[in-house]
């Protein structure tokens, strides 16, 4: 598959995601790469991050990219300049690689369809796809279990508005997971129905191999009209309480894109907790991210004798 | 001439404007240099920007000299220091060169007065200069035209508002070309006079080399009451269209500093033809910064060997 | 003592000042430093600043470490992500160092308490203690005396809001130096009053050798309800003026932590004259920060043979 960009999991086959997990456990190793010449990398975000943001620089810092920075608010974006004029710019003065999060669905289609030398890697799109996100969750679920095939894996909270949740779901079905639903029914999403089953989160928790809550906004559920709830009444009603939690199975883990709202979908003190994973998370994802960067870095010819 | 520091090109000979294409011409070509010490920069973008500031950001980081973040919102100018104290500031922590980009005509008097080590370069002062801007559309005119003795150039569009009008305007006087000037008339500077003819842009048209446009605020046209217009009136009236472009001679050539309002001053589709050079515009910006910041270092003592 | 973090200067005895001293002259000297591997520092600003943020920008860059941004305001903590689980977030992408400036006073009682690999470096909390910031101002008086014991020294303005005011008054009382403190009364911090005697400011000039003022906020002295003046009238009645300044000591210095208010708590050419060590103190403040750093790292055993 073409590796000069990565925008999206949806076309990834099995052996795609475990050649990036490998990637990643060889970075976690100790695995070092060395270019062939300086190569440049520039961070566009449009929308708030810490984690996606900061693993990012980290990882084109450990590959001995160097980095140049680019903030939304003072750039000229502010004066109504359009995305594809942004990148165009940064194309120009030839920066190598673009990783951009940006609030659009499927920003990244006019950019690969014009003819720019950057590459793109998508840092997530609106509420459509977050492909670092879903390549360190899987992993972190193959780290656990070394295999996908028929765990169950149950994906809670505010679906229809989640790129997490989506390409999660895709993926995991792909490799042969089964996949549920859980959270208020006004916030599934139809779509999703085709590869999951949406069930209360109390049937759910005992049979789970994962537990993967998702950040739920506390404006939200309290304006909400279809659901309208304090953050502790909706922990009650949907999170993942002491109780729920005491019934997981023994080898059952927590996962968690994070930021986390403690005490609105899940109990603050199991963040913590022995079952959680949820900080083993972001330290594979700055592996994972180290993997993606090096295969767009391969397909650009910019590794001295090839990745092997 | 003095090159400690870059402020203004008012006092630029031919000669100056030559020395900065050939040596951004071998930077193209990949000339390198060595530093003698670690070299520090330090951008203070007082105004938003894309390409100035990124391209500052690339030219620096090629020449091998270290970048230090300043974020005017966060800075101490919040709580009211002045551009002179905050200079003064980055000069005692030993920072070698500051560029910075501030809404004050000639910010950086006050700067050169006072007894500092730090070289500044400006990257923008109000509507008063734009020196890097200017260098890198002299490169960009020169690459086409191979000299600029009679070229014909019209400037089109908000001239009182544009430092970029103005540092061009005087410079290629200087170098033996014909300046016009196009747009609403309320928007003409009355001191440009002295450098360029005003004349309607369909009179123009026909005999450029050179059709140069600047970047008309929406906001500006349809609210201002010398000149109201809807953005798609503005283009019909005073813009690039199509119909225009296509009475220009075949070897004349559109630039545009960038960010574009496309559909206002110029028809969209015109900015990526292949008429336009506003993207090689961008790519010369970088090496011409290379070019502006190897002067202020050889200045400095801080090229190994010389500048050859 | 550990040396893992340093977050404040309460315990610190005068041999631990004097060890930091020494370090930052030999910094200033030239000295330089090697790491056993890739170091990563964080800068994480939650109050505006230039000073306190650009020096430590240069200490942990000439110290070799790589710098990775994170910008507030565009970081989870928009979400509601407490500062803990901030944290937590780059001590899990390893993180090595995290100079943080936070409002909230003991923020880093949390963080020590957790069991975080990364090192926290104190670049001031609320009105609480700025370490880095004390220990410049320690080292700027000592390259004028050549010692502390008893010493005059004058803290003068608003006491009751400065970290800096806190911080110093505790460390010069720890290194035998008579402190005093001036300003309006109703500034004045009841707790203070141990560690030095407050008096007004016609009666200290004469006697003191340091006469250290702090930045007074125009809002607060034009609208406070216990002192309401315009910032020219806090001059006169606070402030050093001219006729102060010439009755102080030959030998006697003018200090301040900045950002200045130039004509509110200081005459402004004083701040540019034969006694002021203003800007002496930023250069100070790169050296004393690199020596800070430079303890961490050791205590870290990151430092090629460690530190002799």
């Amino acid at each position: 598959m073409n590796m000069h960009d990565l925008t999206t999991v949806e076309s990834f086959s099995e052996e795609d995601v475990l050649h990036k997990i490998r990637l990643a456990e060889e970075f976690k190793n100790g695995k070092t790469i060395e270019l062939t010449r300086l190569v440049y990398a520039m961070n566009l975000f449009f929308e708030n991050s810490t984690r996606t943001h900061t693993s990012f620089e980290m990882a084109e810092s450990r590959l001995g990219m160097r980095l140049l920075e680019f903030e939304a608010k003072t750039s000229s974006v502010t004066k109504g300049e359009s995305l594809l004029d942004t990148v165009k710019t940064i194309d120009a003065i030839q920066t190598d690689i673009a990783v951009i999060r940006h609030p659009q669905n499927d920003y990244y289609k006019q950019l690969l369809e014009a003819d720019l030398n950057i590459s793109i890697v998508n840092g997530g799109d609106g509420s459509g796809q977050h492909p670092s996100q879903s390549l360190l969750d899987m992993m972190t679920i193959y780290q656990e279990f070394n295999h996908f095939d028929g765990l169950k894996i149950a994906i809670a909270g505010d679906i229809a508005h989640s790129r997490v949740a989506r390409s999660n779901a895709m993926l995991l079905n792909k490799l042969g997971a089964e996949v549920y639903f859980a959270g208020p029914e006004a916030w599934m999403a139809e779509d999703l129905k085709a590869y999951g089953t949406f069930l209360p989160i109390d049937e759910l928790v005992e049979k789970v191999d994962v537990m993967m809550l998702l950040r739920i906004q506390n404006e939200r559920i309290s304006q909400d009209t279809a659901i309208k709830f304090e953050p502790h009444e909706y922990l009650q009603e949907y999170g993942l309480t002491f109780e729920r939690a005491d019934r997981m199975q023994p080898t059952a883990i927590i996962m968690h894109p994070a930021p986390v709202n403690r005490g609105t979908e899940i109990e603050s003190s199991l963040v913590d907790g022995e079952k959680s994973r949820i900080f083993k998370q972001m330290t594979n994802g700055m592996y994972m991210r180290m993997a993606i960067l090096t295969d767009v870095l391969e397909a650009k010819g910019l590794i001295k004798g090839g990745l092997h």
